[in-house]
């Protein structure tokens, strides 16, 4: 005989809209209720049918998180505030990895658009994709977070990295640095496409420019890093200071430094971007541009929310977060030259 | 007019059954044909309906793969090789996170016990769980990576971690160290419980014993690792080498190491567990015991695999890995005492 939530209520000895609440973590069920109706539910072997429930209520109260990489350390500390936010509504995440172009064509959007999510939230996306054009045409709630597409009305939650690019800029000038070098992120992305351009049009501010010698890009990994540092640093006039397109990039730019024996910041100052949580680790020590990621992780989820309980035609949001700088110790005015 | 299968079979020139397999990326399907498919399933603007479709077969296709904490750079990395052999077979992964222990029981519980999932990996596991035991009472197939439960009859695939604790101690006392400690991961893992099994048995065979003051333990982290190794070195008789329960523990270890300027390898062996490719970077290059990832990642989704394909009744199966010694620029034989 099958078990129905009818049966915990009787058991927990409270209403079945209550069962069904506590089950979905309603905020507004206390934790004593909770407690009980999961303590009923396990005596009883309870499993709720997940799949005829979303057919009922129409919800499946999942949604769909879709990254490039995880494993570029900015991923799972960007997951970890968003799955955060999402377990507080009673919402459980997927995730969803699209590293490659192809595959996220062929292999994501067919789940993204069949009824297993409620909403998708894109912490990835190149710039020419279609993925979003496509998933916003069949109403679908999405929204974009870190980076943005171009042409497509819809929810936007990212960091002012134009505004960073020009910060960091700034801040290597304001040093002393006038040779400059940059170690750029994937050029198809956003994030990449805005933190140079801020960086340009930072150093055009004080009359320099970004040498095509000097100008490296690659994915965000600390290969890309090492190898841009170490190609730069080859150089006939080596740069005194390099920008890189993300911390992970810098990271691998410290390796190669120090493979080369350069000394940090002496001889050379290394820039990066998003404040991940190794960037302050003592090995390293990086000066970076900051992006407020639990806020801008709270931000995405509530946009989403409200897509998801609203009409689709609300006019999109887009709301810009300021970064700033962290100065640590792979930053200093140019020194002996190497 | 809701467009069906049936349509975008006639779209693409093929049969029903050859679009299906197509869309769930059926390795039988050439790749020309699924390019075919997916080009007219996008002019029709065709979206399967999962929830039917799962309704109908009693499949999901989607596995459920519980970890611990994805701030932990092992994770991403073991999600990484293990994402790519479930792409393999045509299956979606849902990465569940189960950080605390009363979430795991009371959020990702009801998740897996609904019909959701077609399996679940577990990646993560305290001692005592009840989670696991609970599912497998329910005939959901379960496999347990690299970490297991006792008393539960489940696929198991792990790395031999009492045999890699033992070559740990075997090498630090082959380099002369006779005043080791340890900075271990939690106590209720078996993971962390194993490591100091093999370690200790390792010791003493030569003679040797894990002093009480030489001994910290803490969850898989930079943080435990640096306030481990603080103390340690802060001891009336610090130890010589330190074995760290992973490699995030020692990365911690070498950064108090840096922080207290004693000099690696000269002062102070470190020596971690996992071998992750932050092990080998430049900034660390970690001596560390390796544990074969991808081959355990293969081995585990087969195991599921299979145990989805049949009854539950086949005996349970325990494939264990060797682990292996990765010298690098972290140990050294003792040197000037500080």
């Amino acid at each position: 005989m099958t078990v129905t939530s009818h049966d915990v209520a009787r058991e927990a000895g409270v209403s079945q809209p209550t069962v069904s609440r506590a089950l979905r973590n309603d905020p507004r069920i206390s934790e004593e209720t909770k407690r009980r109706v999961m303590e009923a539910a396990q005596r009883l072997a309870y499993s709720p049918d997940e799949i005829a429930r979303s057919l009922i209520t129409g919800r499946t109260r999942t949604v769909g998180v879709v990254v490039a990489d995880i494993r570029n350390p900015f991923y799972p500390e960007l997951l970890d505030v968003v799955h955060s936010e999402f377990m507080l509504v009673g919402y459980r995440m997927v995730l969803l990895e699209g590293r490659v172009q192809a595959h996220t064509r062929d292999q994501v959007v067919p789940l993204l658009t069949g009824n297993a999510f409620d909403g998708v939230i894109f912490t990835t996306a190149t710039l020419d994709s279609s993925v979003v054009v496509d998933l916003v045409r069949r109403e679908l709630p999405v929204v974009l977070m870190h980076r943005y597409v171009e042409g497509v009305n819809v929810d936007r939650v990212t960091a002012d990295n134009v505004g960073g690019g020009r910060i960091a800029a700034q801040f290597l000038t304001g040093l002393g640095h006038q040779r400059i070098g940059m170690v750029a992120g994937p050029a198809n992305t956003s994030t990449s496409r805005d933190r140079e351009l801020g960086f340009r049009s930072g150093l055009k501010a004080f009359g320099l420019s970004l040498a095509k010698e000097l100008h490296r890009a690659g994915p965000y990994s600390h290969q890309t890093g090492y190898q841009g540092c170490m190609e730069l640093m080859k150089q006939r006039r080596p740069p005194t200071a390099i920008f890189c397109g993300n911390d992970v990039i810098a990271l691998g730019a410290l390796d190669a430094a120090l493979r080369l024996r350069i000394k940090i910041p002496q001889q050379l100052s290394i820039l990066g971007f998003d404040d991940i949580e190794m960037a302050s680790w003592e090995s390293f020590n990086l000066s970076t541009i900051r992006q407020p990621m639990s806020r801008m992780a709270e931000v995405a989820v509530r946009f989403l929310m409200e897509r998801i309980g609203q009409a689709h035609e609300a006019p999109a949001r887009n709301q810009l977060f300021p970064t700033n700088l962290i100065k640590r110790n792979t930053t200093a005015p140019p020194g002996d030259s190497i």
